[in-house]
């Protein structure tokens, strides 16, 4: 199983690389419909996505139904260029007004595979490690492992 | 009339301070209470105020008719001490995902006078710098005249 690579670029800065097994335009489709979103996001959760407009200011909210609690998230789009970028804030109910602007590249790798990179840019480090030491890293794998099987199924 | 002083503590900050002849829990209530802020924020302008929840997590938006168009902002209170202090971010619909977070804190200076000293946060200069040249100067103060006249009136 492929896993996340991520790295601190800069002092604000947290960068995921993930390598998925799937043409660019179904990954592009896994991570913006909301239909498939749900059913990889919440990592196994009950997802429920109450708004998801992917369009420039268009707003996303989602709320995960977890064991341990009721955990939403919500942003909004900044930029949407199908099927290659889509730049988004990204906020915690739990850290409300904290916000951080994700910005997420499919790059075509030419053999059926892509690449996403995930750039999120805090306004400070102190907001920065705090989003990487909320256990990011395990949360995201198993995200990405969740989405490898929608992508599978397409 | 008290103008607004503007300064850049760093690059990516605006500092705005500016004194009311008005005491704290006056200027708190003229921040805080949405009927009381739809009589200034606008400028004369205009102003509907869609939500404004002032609490920890809560959500505000406010819509501006200009003879020149209709303007939304938005944002969410990250944190609210009477009658001292909010955190909030704060998002213009014509930039949507450009975040600045603005800090607000209220000094009585012991007099009957309040000084007001909000400082806003970017993630980049860039964004600030923009901020900068959108004619914020004379659109805050503005604002702070129309306040200055609900101040008197309380």
């Amino acid at each position: 199983m492929s896993k996340a690579f991520i790295t601190t670029p800069s002092d604000r800065e947290v960068r995921i690389e993930r390598i998925f097994n799937a043409p660019r335009e179904r990954v592009w489709k896994a991570l913006t419909d909301p239909k498939l979103v749900a059913l990889w996001w919440g990592r196994g959760n009950k997802l429920v996505i109450e708004q998801m407009v992917v369009e420039r200011g268009g707003h996303w909210r989602f709320v995960e139904h977890s064991p341990h609690g009721v955990h939403g998230f919500e942003g909004r789009y900044r930029e949407v260029k199908p099927i290659e970028r889509v730049v988004r804030t990204f906020e915690w109910d739990g850290m409300p007004g904290h916000v951080a602007i994700e910005t997420a590249t499919l790059e075509d790798l030419g053999d059926g595979r892509t690449k996403l990179v995930s750039v999120s840019l805090f306004h400070t480090t102190q907001e920065r490690d705090g989003m990487l030491q909320s256990g990011m890293e395990s949360g995201v794998n198993q995200s990405y492992e969740a989405l490898d099987q929608v992508l599978a199924s397409l």
